[in-house]
């Protein structure tokens, strides 16, 4: 892309001031109407060292009001991010609703020194490649702009520039040494570039180049590329998103209604294995936490189906300094105002710790679905999106384990009507539990469809019969172990 | 203290085990009672290396619902935590109302390391005493349980259980350097403790010294300090809190009657001043960016007093890549239920960066004191809280710079008439600002006492009469230079 690029003719100065003034005025109208679409602008500034990106920025958010944007500086990843997915860093900076995020730089940078420095082999590269474009996908289709802009300048306009700014006591500290050795491999890193522009350069977010010879010039052309990029998102904001055909191998999984719930365990028994199991746990954990393994379980079920009691013995095993149980309630504002997974990305364990999740992502596909939180097509869409941020996990080296906890309708009756009848246990039981009682075959169809749809062979879901809830204890703990193990070769 | 610490006596194995089970059920009973009386229980876990912090932990938080507690490990700080201040780790992991936080270990650990390794002068470590008996009164005046419990064992017993950690392959990695090296200076070690747990042991948050020698009558005592303490901290929920002198030099402000609001600057000058001293502005950040001197500007001021414009001249000149602007709306459900600073130190800048507060922590005794957000023992406490809180700041090298933004009450109306007025302006203004309005005069007695209060030689307030709103904003940028040459040097 970088080397048939051909830069638009620069207007003359009159123009030029003209177009700017116009342009500046745009934005401060649209940052009013961004507000009322509730539209997250997210913006990409990459390039190369010099090229003027931060002044650039500087000039542009002169004419947005300080309560509507943010500009995150990415420097080179901190060790606490290096122990979270790849993309960890930048999934949590995702704007809210009705907000601009500026990303200087976003994740061209990361990825395209990664691939300098001889760090990225080919096939870790095209996992990177894939990885953005499903994330830039996953943004656009929910509902975000994300604007892709490349600054241009030449080896000689560099090499004045870092010159420049050397010789100068107040500006020689922003001259890094990676400018320099960009400037000296200037066509092998123009080759880099533009393998990785062609490569995520996708309909939903194009990239623009931006031609940065010249200040004035160089903000326009973004100031221009923003606001056009908002009026087409304004104008998309009510279209639907095709629902892509799933591409994962998936496993094949029962239907709630062929689970047999009649399995059980004797007191004697349970006691036995409960103390063998936790033992063993507790010496997987400490052997994954020194192998840096991270681990993600998530449970889901009915309501009163023993969740929580099963989290707690799985969670008894363990070391408390290494894992962290997750409650998932309804979002709260500054969550719902952004993509419903970016709750979970912040919420990732470190390499080497465990994060139990009580509810998960899966809300999705069960209670927004089935109470109208999101539209049909969020949800049409969300099984595939699942599945994409679990393989990105999965592809960060974390063992996903995933519960279903089965009970019969008969059964959560009596659980509703003993807690109702025991002092201690009421605060367990809602009228929100009674309503969604009602719905159960519902929730039985949503269930159906999402085991089916998101039980990948990276994934799987386990279904823990627990009628007998010691029984589903036991089962869950020698999953969790088998599954350790595995990962631990 | 731990010098003249005379173990209890460890009860018989029968009685042990009786009292162990008695306990259990009563944190679990007194779980839900900490839930409805909205009870944060924060509680640190230091003590000797290999005396059984972790599997302690462990035993306790069996006897707890996942959802009502979190067990931080606190190792090493991070370099980005290094660049906040000392407090910041530990302030931004205090639980909610209603719920746990085991830290393992609390903010001990770290400054007798810090005195142990010779990295913290005499003058330093008083420092960090007296903030850390602020922090802690702090949170128990604001109805944090704040629990200090002190592992002990001999120096013979550590030394026998690094052998055997040592001994075993899966547990060797549990014995650091620190480990060893404790046990080999352990006198040293035992005088730096003892004074450490002498010069905090406050009433509000006192030491407990648990005899760590055998596990399960150590977990007993934990869970019985842990239970006594919940007990009490429940019966003196409705206690009012004693309201300190105020121990930091103040500097005298004016009545907002005694301001002269006819300042006013032309047009002509107005821009030539404003593109000379933002220039010099931005010359400044760079500066301060190399130092690495965090800066804190705080904006309150009237509705419609001019405030965002005023900020978006200070932000115009900085590099993008160096502030961030914090616009403060009311605080979202997990805000609320934390300390009310809380949501400020998370948002503290690093060092060499800026952040500006639109709206600041000052609410406390504008907003909150006015609408009855919280008690008059609350509100009244806060003065003392909040220069304590901006006396941190400034011992971690801050520049702190505080405006009032002023207008008249006709102003206002002007001004509130002209948004209603104008489409593009509609949105700033809400029923809220008129509701306000309505109670001007209990707000302006409320704005002179915080002035009076709060103006501290390291933190003062200044007054931006700002009728002309472009006399007010000539007026901060020279206020900030001037600061900040002043901390330069």
């Amino acid at each position: 892309m970088l080397k048939q690029w051909i830069p638009a003719a620069k207007p003359d100065k009159e123009e030029l001031d003209k177009r700017l003034d116009a342009a500046q005025e745009e934005l401060l109208r649209l940052q009013m109407q961004i507000k009322e679409h509730k539209l997250p602008v997210l913006v990409l500034i990459e390039g190369w060292g010099a090229a003027g990106k931060g002044s650039t920025i500087g000039g542009i958010i002169k004419n947005i009001d300080p309560r509507f944007f943010k500009v995150a500086s990415m420097s080179a990843p901190t060790e606490e991010e290096k122990r979270k997915p790849f993309l960890y860093r930048y999934f949590v900076k995702i704007p809210e609703a009705g907000k601009f995020e500026f990303l200087d730089s976003g994740w061209m940078d990361e990825v395209t020194k990664g691939r300098l420095r001889g760090e990225l082999s080919d096939k870790q590269y095209a996992e990177r490649i894939e990885s953005i474009k499903r994330f830039e996908r996953q943004l656009t289709d929910n509902g975000y702009l994300v604007l892709k802009l490349f600054f241009q300048i030449g080896k000689k306009e560099q090499k004045k520039r870092l010159e420049e700014l050397e010789g100068n006591k107040d500006t020689a500290w922003r001259v890094g040494e990676n400018d320099w050795w960009q400037n000296k491999h200037y066509d092998k890193c123009e080759e880099v570039f533009d393998k990785y522009l062609t490569d995520t350069n996708a309909s939903v977010a194009p990239w623009y180049i931006i031609d940065s010879g010249d200040k004035k010039w160089a903000e326009l052309q973004v100031l221009e590329t923003l606001c056009s990029g908002i009026h087409v998102a304004m104008q998309n904001e009510s279209l639907a998103v095709p629902i892509l055909q799933n591409v994962f191998p998936l496993v094949k999984m029962p239907k709630l209604s062929e689970v047999e719930l009649d399995k059980e365990i004797s007191e004697e028994e349970y006691k036995k294995e409960l103390r063998h199991l936790q033992k063993k746990l507790n010496a997987l954990h400490y052997r994954l936490y020194r192998k840096k393994i991270p681990v993600v379980i998530a449970y889901e079920g009915w309501d009163a189906a023993g969740k929580g009691g099963n989290i707690k013995r799985i969670a008894g095993a363990l070391d408390p300094r290494g894992y962290e149980v997750h409650p998932i309630a309804s979002p709260e504002p500054h969550e719902k105002a952004r993509h419903y997974l970016w709750r979970f990305w912040t919420r990732l364990p470190k390499t080497g710790h465990i994060a139990i999740f009580d509810r998960t992502w899966y809300g999705r596909v069960m209670v927004e679905r089935l109470e109208g939180f999101c539209s049909t097509n969020d949800w049409q869409r969300a099984y595939n999106e699942i599945n994409e941020f679990e393989k990105e996990l999965s592809q960060w080296g974390a063992v996903i384990i995933k519960f279903w906890v089965q009970i019969d309708k008969d059964t959560q009756l009596e659980r509703f009507t003993e807690r109702q009848n025991t002092p201690e246990k009421q605060w367990k039981i809602t009228d929100e539990d009674w309503r969604n009682r009602d719905k159960w075959d519902q929730y039985e169809d949503a269930v159906n469809e999402m085991l089916q749809k998101t039980s990948t062979e990276y994934a799987p879901w386990h279904i823990l019969e627990s009628v007998d809830k010691k029984y589903a204890r036991i089962k869950a703990l020698k999953i969790v172990i088998e599954e350790l193990e595995k990962a631990l070769g």
